[in-house]
């Protein structure tokens, strides 16, 4: 098989074992003697909704939110679309029907919440006191400074009406099951989506430290909110439990056992590998290097594969995301060696500002650029890792894949 | 044996494994029939003085160059000792001497270079036109850029009468014939103290590209002499050869082998690991935790290994280096992970701005700071890594070993 197209195809066995409809029938929670909620929101969440009414026997009624383009057919779980990274008043409007479905309850009654990746800017409901744009404006100035997803997301928990275990307190006391789709590092159910229905060990304090440490602007009524300290975010949530339905090591699992399958032996990273994404490529190149030079870490012919997600501080105006970042990088410090192609993707279909879920690099790659004109360090410098993988036709194109189990990153060494 | 202490002993066994007292005698060149002239820079230098003029049999004299600090006592080859990392007079001096001695030599006369890392600042001959401050001014930017050793050794090369191979160029017809104690990624000799012996391949263009790329500011002299570009560096030198005799892999596989008898599997990862030290840190973190949690790429106890030379772009005013931020942002990204130990220094035995080679971390760095009154993001922001293990009392402090073969970093999982 060419290594571009064993590169695509662990690809794809990555995203299909994140699919719900393989996954969710095994992790039915047991039926409630009341009725049956059904809520969510994610990337994942209309596949979820879809694959869960499949599967259940009883009566159901529900609502998701889900990115715009990542909606399914569904029959009675309605599917809600809105914009993602940046919220919008449909998801606003929608985790405000959503959190008043969950009123009311009795302990006889169950929510089932469908959790995945992209959850927290979809469910954006503001704090009291605070506007969409005022979450809009931090949300924007969030994703511009570099600090990790799990630093954003706890801001993003201190100004929500839903996020941070809210949902599930609403709901109290009926029994709230979540079933998750996890994208984020060490699988901690609190993290994914900002945890709705997850009880919540950030505070207030935590989340000044952090607009302080990246020196963001936030609009004077969102400083002021988090000075308040009011009505901090649930510490403990008997009434509710969660369960992984798809996890990213889960998936490089199965993008290892397609390369073992083709005669590559794996090497797993780490399914929760941070950093700068350009340092990141950097280092992955080290490796690679070394593997071809001294036959370390790993044997080739090997795969060395990782996940997790790297943050872009972006200086440029390029068209960009974190695996195109990285990939530039790694060609970059590669330089043109023999027999090393990879690939670096987000496994939802998009990777940071364009609706592109990755590309690929081959030992040609720097040398077409250059004989198309471009300079490969000069697109690094302006982030233009999309608007350079677009020139030389070696995009990875998915379209919207329904899940969400973060980057995928694999360096093939023949 | 405790983890502190096994960390210890694989860092000695690494050094030890690049002295060249051990190494020298199994490269000596074949005597002349003529004259024997020793020459050399580095911080091995006047230790690889020391052991070539023990193991050699015919007469010789000879001058090399060393940082203050790392002389030793010679009976034969003059030492003389200079300014690191920014050149002063003493070294622009020695290079000058070195230069005349080289001259007028025949066919049948032998000029031995020992060179080692550090000899690019030590051996600091301006080009014509150019002044020792001009050097010192370009050399200072460098240094703060972020730019990788091996673009700063490009612009370095371009600037002087004696890197990048116009040292041998001068000593023709003499056979030239250099040991080399390596301590740049993929042991490329024309790299090493930037090659004085050595064909250069970079070019006056790629030197203005690098001021270029990093925005570095030069002195008028500087910018004029790059744009002339008169008197490129020698592109082939058959008269000249170059030998290995101490480099970051072998000194790798020694802490390798250390760890190995104390029952932890190694796992070397790169011997020449690059990127922004702290993001380099959190990659790091990322693989130690997965070995921890899904026993990949390496299951525990084990010992993941790497060299190379990471990069510190300097946003703070604390005292700070290399290793010590590697190690910095790793704890913080561990954050008390139970069971892993940490140590990254430099094998010269010393770390950017201080006479410390690195540090150590363990599982409770970070609480045993906080008790301090120590915040651990805060002293990273400022790149205090110097000042923050100088509090902890968790400095390593080696004293200057005579070698160089870059950083070691190594994670003890247990």
């Amino acid at each position: 098989m060419k290594p571009e197209k064993l590169l695509r195809k662990m690809f794809d066995a990555a995203v299909e074992a994140a699919q719900p409809k393989h996954t969710i029938a095994a992790h039915l929670p047991k039926p409630p003697k009341g009725r049956t909620i059904v809520i969510g929101a994610g990337k994942g969440s209309a596949a979820m909704a879809a694959a869960f009414e499949k599967a259940w026997k009883g009566p159901l009624q529900g609502l998701v939110v889900t990115r715009y383009g990542y909606g399914m057919a569904t029959k009675k779980i309605e599917v809600v679309e809105a914009a993602h990274p940046v919220p919008d008043a449909a998801g606003r409007d929608g985790a405000a029907r959503m959190l008043a479905m969950v009123q009311g309850l009795t302990k006889d009654d169950l929510v089932v919440a469908l959790v995945s990746g992209g959850a927290s800017a979809l469910l954006s409901l503001p704090a009291e006191g605070l506007t969409l744009e005022d979450k809009r404006a931090v949300n924007t100035a969030l994703l511009k400074s570099g600090a990790p997803i799990a630093e954003m997301n706890i801001v993003r928990k201190h100004l929500s009406s839903i996020k941070g275990g809210r949902l599930a307190a609403t709901a109290y006391p009926a029994r709230v099951e979540t079933l998750i789709i996890s994208d984020v590092p060490g699988d901690d159910v609190s993290a994914v989506g900002s945890g709705p229905t997850a009880p919540d060990p950030s505070t207030f304090e935590q989340a000044r430290a952090i607009i302080a440490k990246y020196g963001i602007e936030v609009p004077v009524s969102v400083a002021r909110h988090l000075a308040e300290a009011k009505d901090e975010t649930p510490k403990a949530l008997p009434h509710a439990r969660a369960t992984l339905i798809a996890s990213p090591q889960k998936s490089l699992l199965a993008a290892a056992t397609i390369a073992r399958e083709a005669g590559y032996k794996p090497l797993v990273l780490g399914d929760s590998i941070e950093g700068e994404a350009r340092d990141v490529g950097f280092v992955h190149a080290g490796i690679a290097l070394q593997a071809r030079r001294f036959g370390q870490p790993v044997k080739p012919p090997c795969a060395i594969i990782s996940g997790g997600e790297t943050t872009v501080t972006v200086r440029g105006q390029g068209v960009g995301g974190r695996n195109v970042e990285f990939l530039l990088a790694l060609a970059l410090k590669l330089n043109g060696a023999e027999g090393i192609h990879a690939l670096a993707a987000d496994t939802d279909g998009v990777d940071g500002g364009a609706e592109v879920a990755g590309a690929l690099i081959s030992p040609s790659t720097l040398e077409r650029a250059r004989k198309l004109g471009i300079d490969p360090w000069t697109e690094l410098s302006n982030n233009n890792g999309h608007g350079f993988f677009e020139k030389l036709g070696d995009q990875l194109i998915s379209g919207p894949t329904l899940t969400n189990v973060n980057d995928l990153r694999i360096i093939l060494i023949d």
